[in-house]
């Protein structure tokens, strides 16, 4: 019989916890509403409450979270969240260990979603795979022999901070030029929202009924969809800048797969069509032809499953 | 008592040989010369001669080869080389098998330079390693829990080809801006050139003599320590250029060591320092104070070492 782990994917708005297969099937889900002023004691008992109801409970073999930031994955603790002020220096091995199934690991959300996409998109097949989540920020996780990839300090991974452009604008991270400053949702919105206030699209300015502060990619993705030019080459120049870090990163990394999550991924073609282009143009024939580069098809669970399965041996 | 393994280090003007321990110690050396109009049989009747004459032949427990090009690892061809046009497709497992010990691994030299860097600048001692061969090309190779990390079709690590500047130059790999146009030999040397051409450099004109084309690293060190301000600014651009992608490697792979070698990293600190302020301002902080950037000290070692372990299981 398949093992059975504990996923708990805290998010700033909302906390999802799973029970996990060892091959990455939910058996059951709750989900738990979180706020930025959150303090870790008040939702680790309701997360252990919620956890304790589940069928399986007696069953896990382990607990997993995943939380957005600066984790101390060797001891559990979330060092500091950008979504959870308050939670810094929380020590979730601590508040959650006394009731929840141990081991109890704790790891930042884009190393989850990695494990997720390794075990829900590739199936748990392939060896080595690149998971990277477009959302404010653009995270990544590595995949390497079919183990987490965390590097010497356990920050491997952060895909958002390769360099575009070496004179590119500030980063929040102190460089220039970053991936990030292109391709994060807040980016993305603001690129068009110059464009549309100087009136290169009637359709985006319809669309959120004149207030150009609810640009979002959602928004643009539309606006693409019905063939606004603005919004088309914004996700085109989007998947062109993209590809073209992939193709340094296939040619780096050889990776089977390379998986986009998050948020901007739902844009879906007006991104990926893009990217395989840029990367067919510019990477190794070789390895741009072994590497399947794909959207996510399970979006809402990588992060849960990912979570359960960090506590996978 | 420690395992030997025989290396090959197959370059085109030379070809080093060397009995090699498991901990990457030298016994036993010789040196065959080479040509770009060899061809395979030949050469390689002279390396198993000079191979069966070494006092610990009957004690090897393997042949590791490492050549410049497109190697089929899994096959132990040679499918191309820059240096060797005549070794197109040669099988170098079935010429050398017949008569050297097995395994017989072929790779390429940058991966076995990695692997000897590996054992010699860092003595085993750290999980990770990324090793980058600064020559007329920029090629690299990447130590991932201990082991030579090759990807999925044995490509990985061409750190040469990692874009540094999206609407750079052409590179011959058909990509643009990739750092290899900026940092491998010719393009430094062309670079200098075209500044001495136009009256930028006494010192370096003296140098070579009125002859542009003798212009080369090791010129534009010599020049640089001289205090050259034309050839002090290339090596703080070259430094700047590769410390930009150094700190998105170091983000993304979080390594503990990165080891520069190959003849333009003997420029030392000319290089290496700009390399070391760039990735302090760019590079997260964390990782950036976990990874040991360092020239080799085993530069004319790392290509036998290497190769020789790559026999190594």
């Amino acid at each position: 019989m398949t093992k059975l782990y504990l996923g708990i994917d805290l998010g700033g708005t909302e906390v999802k916890i799973a029970v996990v297969t060892a091959e990455g099937v939910i058996r059951e889900e709750a989900r738990v509403p979180n706020s930025v002023v959150s303090v870790p004691e008040e939702i680790c008992r309701e997360i252990i409450s919620r956890a304790k109801a589940m069928k399986d409970f007696k069953k896990l073999a382990g607990t997993g979270i995943g939380v957005a930031g600066d984790i101390d994955q060797a001891h559990g603790i979330v060092r500091f969240s950008p979504n959870l002020p308050a939670w810094k220096n929380a020590n979730l091995r601590k508040i959650l260990g006394r009731a929840l199934p141990k081991p109890i690991i704790v790891d930042n959300d884009a190393n989850a979603a990695a494990l997720g996409a390794y075990w829900l998109d590739a199936k748990g097949k392939v060896n080595n795979l690149v998971c990277i989540t477009l959302g404010t920020g653009v995270g990544g996780g590595l995949v390497i022999d079919g183990k987490l990839y965390r590097g010497a300090t356990g920050s491997a991974g952060e895909v958002g901070h390769i360099p575009f452009e070496p004179n590119g604008p500030i980063c929040k991270c102190g460089s220039r030029g970053c991936i990030e400053r292109y391709l994060g949702a807040p980016s993305l919105s603001l690129q068009a929202r110059e464009e549309v206030k100087m009136g290169k699209s009637a359709l985006i300015m319809r669309l959120v009924n004149g207030r150009l502060n609810d640009i979002t990619p959602a928004v643009l993705a539309t606006a693409a969809q019905k063939g606004d030019q603005l919004a088309k080459k914004l996700w085109e120049d989007a998947g062109e800048r993209l590809g073209i870090v992939l193709a340094g990163l296939i040619n780096l990394l050889n990776p089977e797969m390379i998986v986009l999550a998050g948020g901007v991924s739902r844009a879906g073609d007006l991104l990926l069509k893009p990217i395989k282009e840029t990367i067919k143009e510019r990477a190794f024939v070789t390895p741009a032809n072994a590497c399947k580069v794909v959207i996510s098809k399970y979006n809402q669970q990588l992060g849960v499953v990912g979570a359960a399965l960090l506590a996978k041996k």
